[in-house]
């Protein structure tokens, strides 16, 4: 039989932890003391975490480091990184620190437009709605005065609004099809506020609103990342040989989705790791990102390459929509500090540098993948986290990552090698 | 002039803080303040959570929540969720009460394969390369016997090495397509490990190796959840006219894409909330997800529904590589301790719980825009963060939650009322 819990959202913390205990935790101190052990000492500052969300019992650490030497657009940046995955932040701030005297990173935001769509069904004469809907436009924007004002005065606001017909895609399907200027705010709940009170206004007997919502999917909101040098700077040796190499892989990224996936995958590492940092959305982020890697019918590569009279060249474009005020930003004291570290930029300037360290990200990839493979580098720390788990005094680790520096490290051989040492 | 910082990475955290406070930080004390605040008491703790990656200098909070009440195939669970965005708990435990008894979610392990590849470039003739192959397969399994060992005694390993041309996509261009499975291990690790070992064994004078990798593309590696009621059941009024408006709201998902990528990361928001508190790697599943929402060629809904017989029906399939052992799974004392809340499940229960939170989240979305809207909700979650960032007193607060009660918020407006408060 099902036993449901109610009213549990407004049970006080710690209750909420005992009821969890005591219904899950093999060993309910143990468990109480774990979650107790991720608490601020400082309480005001415990509170703010709490009241993210809801129903919060204890703070996740993510671990919070800094790539240095990044240079971009010829300025110096040290870029905060939130990143669980070992290797990320290593790879970008050797990465950062190669490009930094070969003309750094060049970086352009191509758009700033965001979108919003209502959508709704209508099943009578398309010209007839054509006309209400020009006759109703001003109408649209004087319903949504109070909510653009603040924006207004930022210089950003409503850009355009378009009737779209969408009957060849859905039977009766029509759209209205906003865009926004939202400045240095990500925009979300503008967006979606000003779409709510437009179609409120918008609405009539044949006009059945569906839903009201920004998109993010934002192809106009896109940056462009760079890096470019002689193909000869680029490796100690056969450099001419390693370069096509490096493009190679970029064709076959664009060749095979399974290889797509992983490449942008890594891209990603890069781009999440900073939108994480500055209280951003990743899931946003994402789900933008990799439907724009499938815009021509095909899951593509999101960066480009080609070897040009003796010129590498390398780059990515990406569609983002990124905050630097509202939302976490200015909440979270990490956040804010991530803000600080790089110079409180603005949203387009954040942009600029994510969509440069994504870059970076894959070009220590694919570097990596076409010479060594990646194996070598993330074995060691693999290696070194089993030998965490084993928990090994400081002796037996020396031992133990002697042993392996010339060996290939499994699970097993890393725990049998262990017991060796200790019997 | 660009000024490089060398051998930063290997400088003690206090002064990777120090170098930051002195190049970046407007005051100082403060931003070294806000790093430390952070940090855990423990010291001990501290260090397991300061090694996880390169250059780490503190801890980033993300909230830790759970949402009780999810029914999953009968069995009663309690979901731990890592996100920041409000109400996305909120949703997935409103969400799971509305379901309990209903029968709850079901789900279902479509596949568990997992993919690698080795990419290369060869010139020659097909037919010999084909047999070449098939003389050279007995090797390559056994190349990689010391690195399976462990994984084929729990029942693991490689399923299949398959030779592919993929000339068509792009010139000379062939693969190894290896199968695997990983069992209770996400398997990154272990799969780049046995196809370097299996490239470094498959090269000759005319196979040129470009790169070998696993890939975060699984579509055999699959999960579906679903619930379904009489339609009756879904709303207090209005039934039928509101779910038919849910399924035209998925319809429209899929025949638009500004829309699906929307609706996508809904239901990322609460799959990364599940990925992320288990310490499983949420770009390789954001971005194996998307790119299975483009597989048809349009990018579209990755969930379903429909009306049949009066019983509503709504589910959704993705890809999904997940671990319980191994990575951060069980070295992060929250994620050990997530796995715990949830049973300590195996990668493919943990599958089940993951998808059926997507569901839930896709559900809760739903249902909010085609009936209230979104906004409602959280504008009320917006108003406080804008009465917490404005330092209200308690006195202060509550005449402005309740002056906003029945009024639109916009920040404008609520710093106004603030100042006429303290005026």
């Amino acid at each position: 039989m099902f036993k449901k819990i109610q009213g549990f959202s407004k049970l006080p913390k710690q209750e909420k932890i005992q009821w969890l205990a005591e219904n899950y935790f093999h060993d309910k101190e143990a468990g109480k003391k774990v979650l107790q052990s991720y608490w601020n000492q400082d309480e005001k500052l415990q509170e703010i975490h709490d009241d993210f969300i809801e129903n919060t019992i204890s703070n996740f650490y993510m671990p919070y480091a800094i790539a240095p030497n990044f240079r971009i657009n010829d300025k110096n940046y040290t870029i905060p990184m939130v990143i669980e995955e070992s290797s990320v932040v290593a790879a970008a701030a050797l990465v950062a620190k190669f490009w930094s005297d070969k003309g750094g990173f060049k970086a352009t935001v191509i758009g700033t437009t965001k979108i919003g769509q209502i959508h709704f069904m209508y099943k009578g004469d398309f010209n007839l709605l054509k006309e209400y809907f020009n006759k109703k436009k001003n109408d649209l924007y004087k319903a949504t005065d109070s909510i653009t004002k603040n924006m207004r005065k930022r210089g950003g606001g409503i850009l355009n609004i378009e009737l779209r017909d969408k009957t060849n895609e859905l039977d009766n399907y029509y759209q209205l099809h906003v865009t926004f200027d939202t400045k240095d705010s990500m925009g979300a709940n503008f967006i979606n506020s000003v779409l709510e009170a437009m179609a409120k206004a918008f609405k009539n007997e044949d006009i059945q609103i569906v839903m009201s919502i920004l998109s993010n999917y934002v192809p106009d909101c896109r940056v462009r990342a760079e890096v470019s040098c002689k193909v000869e700077e680029l490796y100690e040796k056969d450099a001419q040989h390693y370069a096509e190499k490096f493009i190679q892989a970029l064709n076959i990224a664009n060749a095979e989705v399974h290889r797509a996936v992983t490449h942008n995958k890594g891209i990603m590492n890069g781009i999440d790791a900073v939108v994480l940092a500055t209280g951003n959305d990743f899931r946003a982020v994402e789900a933008g990102v990799h439907a724009f890697a499938a815009r021509t019918g095909k899951y593509q590569s999101l960066s480009g390459g080609k070897i040009e009279n003796g010129i590498f060249s390398f780059w990515l474009e990406i569609p983002l929509a990124l905050g630097t005020v509202g939302g976490m930003t200015k909440i979270h004291p990490l956040a804010k500090l991530s803000l600080e570290i790089l110079g409180n930029p603005s949203a387009e300037e954040l942009m600029q540098v994510v969509a440069c360290v994504g870059l970076a990200q894959n070009f220590a990839a694919l570097r990596a993948l076409t010479t060594t493979g990646i194996q070598s580098g993330h074995m060691k720390m693999h290696l070194n986290n089993i030998i965490k788990q084993l928990n090994a005094t400081k002796e037996q680790t020396a031992i133990l990552l002697d042993y392996f520096k010339d060996k290939p490290v499994s699970h097993s051989d890393v725990v049998k090698k262990f017991e060796e040492i200790n019997s």
